[in-house]
């Protein structure tokens, strides 16, 4: 088995952002006005080691994954909704489904740990376990099992290398739970801070949700300096292969993109693991979840888009993949100031203030 | 001449809103969940009278025009640069261009009063006159010209009346300024909250920006009750232009796009003539200029994009252009809970809280 704490991650190539930042500076713009599509472009060439060019093929990696805690009622939603809807990803109805296509990208549904004894059409059977043990009452699985999945993910990565660029989303009723128990640990914030109203629940259900995640944590005690304890003991399998997918996109050098707040945790999971891990990685979008918001802090990652979402599914990540392809457009197809005959030498560069 | 500012505005379509509503609802999520890109979706409807649909053809104008202000030093950017830069975006070379060949979109570039000769190549010549007067000693424009110019945006969007949806961009040294004196008017706002440092200008030019702004109000006495006043008075061709696109959108339905800070002071004009016509905007992205924040607020609109651009030419429209693509994707082509025999009964919606 991989040494997944232990993975060396390669820098930016310096060389390549300098050589995107003079092309950025000489096309014709006021020098930065084009914000984060500029900063894009310079770290996109820093992890792909070119300026510009297109990123495709791209793909959006869903891991889906059912978690014991359902057992305590923290929600009106079914277990069996994780098959049915992972199913419904898979066949392409989904929110995810539907923006992928827009985006030319494709849906790869792993199970990892989906609770029933069938498989789940069109979704591909990586199954650790048939879903987690109550967290509430003990650890969500060992950490052999933990492991497991962690490499459904890197695996899951290793396989579509050709790909420019990934987008990790997932499906598992009660997995922001599950977020939320792995984060506050993760970030040293009560259960309070980091705990939102997922898919939707009720006042008291969100109270039992807290208590839930703060009795999950008091018994399990994870230690917050090994990711790899804390998932096994308060995450799910999701949230370990999503894990191990970051990881492999830095190891392969593929640009990758954060969903919303259980995507942003397994991000989390891999800086913490290692944070030249984050040098691969771009925020799409700020959830509606509040803990997301922690946590892209933590990342030092500013989401590009603000569209109250809280699906999950990966379904801000094609949306992310358009935006990349902008600030790729604009690095190779814009004119220069000097095509235009536009004298730029007495601009003021307001990135220096 | 028409008279702009008793223009009737239809209100939005609320059958063909609650059928929006309706739809999303059954989509196979939970209720409310793609945020934005729902409500984007029920607005849609209502000012398009259909649920779902193509938003085909679009396209980007831009309105170019040059102001007399840059007289008072206070940009480093000669005014050569409005003519130099529309036909750079009329070739295809600037960013607007290239985002909105990303989206499939067509610009058109209208010469509304660019301070030169010579036509301007590949801009549609619609000239008022070469530039406006200096604000900081009298006023831009006479109210005449000021309704030419208004002329020229509403009969822009009146040719396109097949537009499914519009960005409203502009090009204009010392176009941030004309927006912070009209902006600091109909906000009630000082200079100081509504300026901000354009394409790039010095702390020095800074101050000097603030304090011509602040004399160009002193002296002209804009009302602020009448926007059409204070464009004449302290505004530009460009903004006037605009704003009457934006009364056009809202006269012939077409959905249109707010792009940065002189773009949504503007359509803060347009809200000032008819409030009713703010149900026909979709602000796209938070500009890096202070004023926008303010006016986007007033106007009830989030931007669906934090990009920190700070470019103008309408470049954030083609973006938002792609983002609201999306939200009829999912109205139109999204499966249903019942196609995925999920049993949504049991759902909390938190739209309620």
């Amino acid at each position: 088995m991989i040494n997944f704490e232990q993975l060396i991650v390669s820098p930016l190539d310096g060389d390549a952002m300098r050589a995107a930042e003079e092309r950025l500076d000489a096309l014709s713009k006021p020098l930065g006005s084009l914000g984060a599509l500029e900063e894009y472009a310079v770290k996109l060439a820093g992890i792909r080691g070119i300026v510009g060019g297109k990123l495709s093929p791209r793909a959006v990696l869903v891991f889906s994954a059912d978690n014991g805690v359902h057992a305590e009622q923290i929600t009106p939603v079914p277990q069996a909704v994780t098959a049915l809807q992972s199913a419904a990803i898979a066949a392409g109805g989904a929110g995810v489904s539907v923006l992928a296509k827009q985006a030319h990208a494709q849906v790869f549904v792993y199970d990892v740990g989906i609770n029933t004894r069938n498989t789940v059409s069109g979704v591909i059977d990586r199954r650790v376990m048939d879903g987690t043990q109550d967290i509430a009452a003990g650890p969500a699985m060992s950490r052999d099992q933990c492991l497991q999945a962690i490499k459904v993910g890197y695996d899951a990565v290793a396989e579509r290398k050709n790909a420019q660029m990934l987008g990790i989303g997932e499906m598992g009723i009660c997995n922001t739970a599950t977020a939320s128990a792995v984060s506050s640990v993760l970030l040293h914030l009560s259960p309070e801070d980091t705990t939102g109203r997922g898919a939707g629940i009720t006042n008291e259900q969100y109270e039992k949700k807290v208590s839930v995640i703060r009795r999950a944590i008091e018994i399990n005690r994870p230690d917050a300096a090994h990711p790899i304890d804390v998932i096994a003991k308060v995450g799910g399998l999701d949230i370990a292969a999503m894990t191990g997918a970051y990881l492999a996109c830095a190891a392969e050098r593929i640009p990758v993109i954060i969903d919303g707040y259980i995507s942003a945790c397994a991000a989390l999971c891999a800086y913490r693991m290692n944070s030249g891990n984050a040098n691969y990685f771009f925020a799409s979008h700020k959830s509606e979840e509040i803990g997301q918001t922690y946590i892209l802090r933590e990342l030092g990652l500013k989401p590009a888009l603000n569209l109250n979402m809280r699906l999950g599914e990966g379904s801000g990540c094609p949306l992310m993949f358009t935006i990349l392809d902008a600030s790729m457009l604009i690095i190779d197809d814009m004119a220069t100031l000097a095509q235009g005959s536009i004298d730029g030498t007495g601009f003021v560069d307001l990135r220096e203030t």
